[in-house]
């Protein structure tokens, strides 16, 4: 097991009718609140607005609103939320909504920290030497189970097609208010690819070379099963509370940090599927379902033993021992068939992506600057390409 | 799935070489730091003791130290460390020990933060309205895996035979070195003890009435296998930093909240513990490994689908189903087959306890001044007579 330094210190204010403490939580952080959301009439479809202006209005708090947050959030939005924050005091932000919300949300946090342009950040051109320990503080109403932002360190952020990711113990958000009933009018392929970037949060960290870590595998694995349960009820009956709940606290759990303690985790499938959501714009989610199988697929021979493990404890796989390579194979397989049947794509073709012309492009571009990525299989520029081709 | 709110403020900083950090670590708490442990040459013997001194001097901190720190602590020593606090304008306290030095260190830091004595906050007679919120801040540097303590909000006092709680977000530790290497030396016997206090906290998680709390449940039971699965290699291998290391975190995990959300627990076997190591001052995971079974055997009709589900997906009973009685009851049997393998007492005449004129009385105390106790199974006083009748 590596070393490692664990701390997570968001207040995750779970279940019906939580709402209702925003403004108290928002009260220790600051009495000048910018609330980030989708725009339109979101708030007030799910039956949120209301309830959380009258919290605001009994603690006495200021906000003002900044809408129009969308997938795969861009710079431009950040900006505007920097200029809003100076020009108008703002000490504390409230993110209501999923990951890109949350994401812009800290984005904003981060750039009211630091000196210049916040994009120089993401693309190194800079460094925060206090690690944005100015940030303004975030609290979050989280709409959407998936990215796990409510309680990560981790913003991503795009202008045009980059994608790019900062991170950093102080953009973790304070708060987060979590009530599965906000989640109920998710349509269903949103929340199958939130359920799909969910269980990509614990494969990432599961597919590790580190030895010694057997708590976190069965954590992990207890995790990814109770998801494969979860996902399919959720989708046949999406407004039953205890589906909904288990998998929000899941989505949580899966990205808080506390996963992935003592053992290096990948992220190679993450690199490469940002590249594809900054190209296509399609939901991260769904990308993550097509991504991951391939690159199972190209990197088990790296450690058979893991493979085996995730075939036989998570995905029930009963085949003779000695047959390893479809022991594993069967093990992908059956992960494949889950996302089919869950209504993901798990190949690029499902998505309607038939064009491999910029798979050059993305293949360098997810090297982040480096020559290569990963953990489980150090990835160079040809098998980030490979892994595209196979995903096909 | 009830209504939880979530909150760990303890910073774990984990692994081989961590204890350098105290001083840096202290001094984000104050810069007048009251160190407790067992006293004697505990502290040396481990190889401790230097390092952390150096790194006191290296951050440039005043320390002074109280030993004498016994297992189920008692309150003299808790009046003296208040007394010392005030004397000396003691800003933060270190605890280098396991369960019982870091719940003295709570029970000073809370003493710290009321007016009178701190064991009438003990016994309910005195209530702090601000939940101990002017409590000193402690750091912890762990040499037992058992207790919890250490992230956990909870502290145990003893005043002659009475132990009694108090519990408080307040209370949490702000961070904890955890370096597998200090419980290298630990005996055989306690080290078991503190094995079977861990899989308690889990089992007093695990056996609730609440529905729909399957993540969790998968957690708990991922949690308890691999404490099966690693206590008889530390206690065969006492010195492999891997076993030791998979242990201390499991133990951590186990109580710092994490694996409750959502459920009500149960902890009526650690009521009735509490009774027997204050009376017979016997190790308390001793004591749980005497309770807990007879309370299995006394409850399971209260929920046979959760004993089963025990048995099953945590002790691996494969029987027919249509024979509930027998898989349950042979869950419980290779529960306690695996305490017994590991040199835990499972009765109280494994320990040395013969002696049953004291139930009356333990039992009537283990309602702590209510007429009830328990979730799982509401249990009265005679509940708790005939359950130390089970375990004699």
């Amino acid at each position: 097991m590596q070393n490692f330094v664990f701390t997570n210190p968001t207040t995750i204010v779970f279940g019906k009718g939580q709402e209702g403490q925003v403004g108290a939580l928002c009260s220790e952080l600051g009495s000048r609140v910018l609330i980030l959301h989708y725009g339109g009439t979101f708030l007030q479809d799910i039956g949120l607005y209301d309830g959380m202006m009258a919290s605001f209005k009994e603690a006495g708090l200021f906000t003002m609103e900044l809408g129009g947050v969308v997938s795969n959030p861009q710079l431009d939005l950040v900006e505007e939320g920097i200029r809003l924050c100076r020009e108008n005091n703002i000490d504390c932000l409230l993110a209501v909504g999923g990951g890109s919300v949350i994401d812009t949300a800290k984005s904003i946090a981060a750039g009211m920290s630091v000196e210049g342009d916040i994009w120089d950040y993401y693309t190194g051109a800079k460094k925060s030497e206090d690690r944005y320990k100015k940030a303004l503080p975030i609290g979050v109403i989280l709409t959407i189970a998936a990215a796990g932002s409510e309680s990560s360190p981790a913003a991503v952020l795009s202008k045009g097609h980059e994608k790019l990711m900062i991170s950093s113990p102080n953009l973790i958000p304070k708060f987060a208010i979590l009530n599965p009933e906000f989640t109920y009018g998710l349509p269903a392929y949103q929340t199958a690819a939130g359920g799909a970037d969910i269980i990509s949060h614990l494969l990432e960290r599961y597919f590790t070379q580190e030895k010694h870590v057997d708590l976190t595998d069965r954590l992990l694995e207890g995790a990814i099963k109770t998801m494969m349960y979860i996902l399919p009820r959720v989708l046949k009956d999406p407004k039953n509370y205890d589906y909904r709940a288990e998998m929000m606290w899941c989505g949580t759990i899966a990205h808080n940090g506390i996963l992935g303690c003592g053992r290096i985790e990948d992220w190679a499938s993450h690199n490469i599927e940002h590249e594809l959501s900054g190209a296509y714009n399609i939901t991260h989610g769904a990308g993550m379902a097509i991504i991951f199988p391939a690159w199972m697929k190209y990197c088990y021979k790296e450690n058979p033993a893991r493979f085996v493990q995730f075939a036989t404890r998570v995905m029930d796989v009963s085949i003779a021992y000695d047959n390893e390579e479809e022991l594993i194979l069967e093990g992908i397989k059956r992960f494949e068939d889950f996302l089919v049947s869950v209504g993901m794509p798990v190949r690029l073709s499902d998505a309607g992506i038939t064009d491999d012309s910029k798979f050059d492009e993305m293949a360098h571009r997810s090297m982040l600057g480096g020559e290569c990525m990963g953990y489980f299989k150090k990835l160079y520029e040809k098998d980030a390409r490979n892994i595209l081709e196979l995903a096909k």
